[in-house]
């Protein structure tokens, strides 16, 4: 469905070739992720690399346009680790309304966040564009995805265990896409005992049941403390055949929001011609 | 269980009366909310009000300060209706961050930000005291509490329809709390076709289920588009029980937070002396 | 004259009020405060206290309508005391400004600032409307008003010593508001001797005379040596009539503020049709 | 008193020739101005050129060192006249700022912050040194000087009319102390009926007694509106004997502060060793 | 030389293996390219590839780490061209300043900038470590590479014709690095008359002589407007030999710089221990 | 050719004297120096006087205006040594972007960043004027010129040893044009050894050939480590003749400068009219 694009990333084509897509789409993806540990079997990359491996699938699926990786993230939870490079929030933000006011210069008026840094950017990447969207490009329509929300349905059905950050489902994903990013034999049970940590107010499975709960703030030497292999939950259970499901799951939901923007005929609020 | 202390309120206390305090406990709640535009029936105060009774009650279970509210919040998607006051979450963040570093200046080092703007005001509440914990304020344990996931046990039970901005269990709240805030001759029932708008991304009912989702920003004048009247979902079922039931819970699980962070010797990660 | 409005307050009206009263009036009052030691017996809010009864008042007067207060302001100098919380400058500056913006776009054109913590904020409040007014919202009249200004004639007329922070007039004017607010066991005399510690270039009282003088800054620390219990100048003369008559005349005058604002026809240097 | 210094400006002096002085005394004086009409007859530089005459009279006279001008400040309100060059309040308070940053670092701990652009400067010169002093430098005693507090006693036997913006006695300050700076042949009458343009809630004499009033805030546009020529009162008094005397009292009261400096063991509240 | 690192990316590494790493060498190597056009022939990431390539293989050749890769940079100069994504100077100094502080923490002390996209990021970059470096990390070594500097003595022998933007040596080093990234059918001749546009004060050569000139800025619409192509200089002579002794050239460079860094015992001013 | 202008230094002129000259003419000089050490025998303000001289000279030549200098640039290199004054890049940065928009506001639409502060200034300018002139003022034509680039052809002519900071050039340029300025018995040779210290990969002549090399960031403290005496290279043979050469190269270079700027029917891509 690409067409003769010889590429879904904005960086291997030239600004004529951009300019072609331009005259008959308008939808960009902007893949956002970290680089910060996933314990011992999982390469500091592995957010970003899910950011990609989505963006990029979805792409090839429906044809649309996908601008270079940002590799950074507000990791600041996990720098007690080495390797682990956190930006602050407020970086982020900056970053975002600056690739956004670019790619709406151009025409772009479909702006999906994919972040693959499960949670954690939200924050930065949602204050980043309501106020973008409020204040400077009200023709924008922004959508920000995790697959933290476009799994909801289909992880539960996956995983086999409780899954948090360095899980057995995030990483049978990018093992599944990226075969050699993850030291199989260093894979490791569960580590963090959450009740003791977090007295109950936290949940240990991110597409799980969730406590009636607040969210507690910890710094990366706290990290450290409480799980010095840096791993949170089993991740033992990994295999390729997870990483597909979940992987196809995700590029399906994606691809059917790529649909629905296509026939959005926005302001939000006026969605339709009919 | 107040002591002799006049009263939970920081700015209703002589400095000599907080230093009594510190003597004995160092625990502080930020109630944080918003101006904004809570449809025909709820005034433009409910987030903050929500935010102050939930403060002011379980500091008076527990013994311990609340500081002075902060009225305004991250609202610009409600911008559109008239009354209706945003801060940018930059400015948000900033805010957060200077009433943490006094507090902290004076020996507090728990902190709760609790939040009654649900969800809206988190991204700026967490990317400040994030940033702020691993940076500056090691020493100081931060939690951010919302209704929204305080209640995710309760509120299921005791709502009868959808709920979602300016429905039935926020206006039971403040009409439970505050008589006379809510006009009850001008409850609404549901305007928004989420489906219809949202193309089945975004879910209605905060406390219910949720689809394989993402986040559509919208700004104030699209929000006025496809809800004229500022509601989301019906608040016809308002009731003064249902209000007491959900604020009961709240407090008292917040309660068992003030507990549990009287009791934590952290850093996170090393919780007890035992 | 408040005509059939339920509210002074903007945070006690629907949207639907809002913009009714927008149909025939554009005023809106700010008031802004500190939350800051005030002595052995002036709670920490004096100065917040004294916004809100002040744009209360003048609002019921005149038909106007008051935002939500701020509770925090520009008090670093007060920082050594428990209990205060200060934002810097910087913060309460882009604050202002927010609020400022969507007051103006909702159709408000003329924005009072109503300073409670005489001065201190004042920086930050010229600092932020200067800029936006010339920028960014030529079509609104901001006015900054301060009660130190706006009691010029009357104070020395009723006050029988010199008045400083937490001072006589202050503490009777929140007295005679909020009774109860004052610990009137706690009263002290002048414990600063101002010719001791500043040289004979600050004056010790806001309503007199002042030296050939300059600001000298001076930090939270350096403030509790040289006035171990917060306070700056005698309180012992503590009246309800002396409350009643300073507020009296604040109030007098802001209203005939608003009277002038509302017969403006601005912008400035353009006042009148005739 | 210099001694052998060969310049009272750091700028006319070598790096070693600083590190003498320092060995010795610790106190620099920054003159801060503006760029800004002052009616037919005041050259734009007229606030800066008085901030140096002060500056360098001051330090001849005791033997301080003075950094060199910042020529520009906050005039926005002028900015409707040929010429004003203004700077944002936010960027004077970060230049200040760093200029007390490089001072602090080679051990000058007593900073004279001297403004020539009376009033409206102060702002930003307040809030930059408030939090300066109390987070980063409170080894620093930092005071900010203006000749609209320094001449209060004096100004009003010097000058016969009222004084405000452009008016006799600051057009006579630069006429005595540079001779052809001021146009003598474009004097002017007053030109701004302050009660008409503000109702009476803005004085029209910076020296005189003011009303119960309030700050109104303008732009440059307004002002050029209500003040075609830039004047704001008469200059037709100018008389180099006014300024000689002005100035001098000036410089003299200056002088007695910076005697005061170098005897104050600071900090703040432990003034004297005795 | 790499030893056993299973890579030179740190996104490519566990946590543990580059804590492995910082046992023994402390450099890193931050790439950092751009999004911009590069005329007809060249894709929109010519410059980010520049930089990974270069750092990538300095990397395998002296052992040392690379993080990930920076996709954009300061390109406002081309953003009148489809596919342009350009961030300010101010959020790019921000990045690196995030990045940097991150690395530190680890243990990294010496750290390379190497940018890809010739010039135009220098001044982001050289205003981000020069101010990190003065007043927050001391203990790193900062290099800021770029190949208009390391190429000075090879590109004159190496390349035909003048080089500017989108020229012969730029899109021959990319494509012999990355072959099929140069659309060799797209190639064109020099289509920037400097003399004409930029008065005789800019110089057509980025390598060769340079005029006594001045530095003239331009928009993206002016690039737009004096190069429809996008192109400045001619890129017919392309060729992979070219690349190739280019590409050499500079690596080697690059690596006796890491040599030297590696034997460098700071800090600067204090070079060897001999 | 300066006509009547009394001054050539707009803070010289009324803002009637201003208004004149825009009426013919719309082009701006803006001199941007430092306050930074120059080794023994030079003053702390040489790179401001550098700038000054050439502006007011090439005023005088073309009749255009100069703005009051900026006396602070970044610095921080040279802050190990006393009176050194630094301001951050990003505060430069604000300052121009302010007072560029002033002068456009009165309609200068071509200004000249006239910077005496070789090298170290330009990347705060660069990064200044490239986001204004893309984002803001699209009507203003920007160059940034200094010295370091204008003498390129006669500096190596005139010059008799390398010259790098507080060099030969330098110092004869300045007590060409400000005779007393310069310490002529302070005069020393060169005392870095920048192969020792940069290990060969920065150029010890800013006027000479220059190795393939990186920019090594250093900071105050360090430069003081391997320059005691402040000195970079030889000011032995200084002298008013090589200043005087080297003086006259320059301001007829920016003479033509100017002319060609007169000339301009920018924008940029579209130089001329015919």
């Amino acid at each position: 469905m690409t067409g003769s694009r010889p590429s879904v990333w904005i960086q291997d084509l030239t600004w004529e070739e951009v300019d072609s897509y331009l005259q008959h789409d308008r939808i960009a993806i902007v893949p956002v992720g970290s680089t910060e540990q996933h314990g011992p079997a999982g390469v500091l990359g592995v957010d970003t690399y899910v950011a990609i491996t989505l963006a990029e699938d979805v792409a090839e699926r429906t044809g649309v346009l996908v601008a270079p990786p940002i590799w950074y993230g507000d990791s600041s939870h996990h720098g007690g680790f080495p390797g682990t490079i956190t930006i602050r929030p407020d970086t982020l933000t900056l970053l975002i309304r600056d690739v956004a006011r670019s790619l709406a210069r151009h025409g772009f008026d479909r702006i999906i966040l994919l972040n693959g840094h499960k949670g954690s950017n939200l924050p930065a990447l949602n204050s980043a564009v309501r106020v973008l969207h409020d204040e400077e490009l009200p023709q924008v329509l922004f959508a920000v995805a995790d697959p933290l929300h476009l799994a909801r349905s289909s992880a539960p059905t996956i995983k086999e265990t409780n899954e948090h950050h360095a899980g057995e489902l995030e990483l049978s994903h990018v093992h599944y896409r990226y075969p050699g990013k993850i030291r199989t034999d260093r894979l490791t049970d569960a580590s963090v005992d959450f009740d003791e940590v977090f007295g109950g107010f936290v949940g240990n499975d991110l597409f799980g049941p969730a406590p009636d709960g607040v969210e507690i703030i910890w710094s990366g030497d706290e990290q450290r403390a409480f799980t010095p292999t840096g791993s949170f939950s089993s991740s033992l259970g990994l295999s390729e055949e997870k990483g597909k499901r979940y992987h196809d799951h995700i590029v399906t939901r994606l691809a059917e929001l790529v649909e629905w923007l296509r026939g959005y005929h926005g302001p939000i609020g006026k969605p339709s011609d009919g």
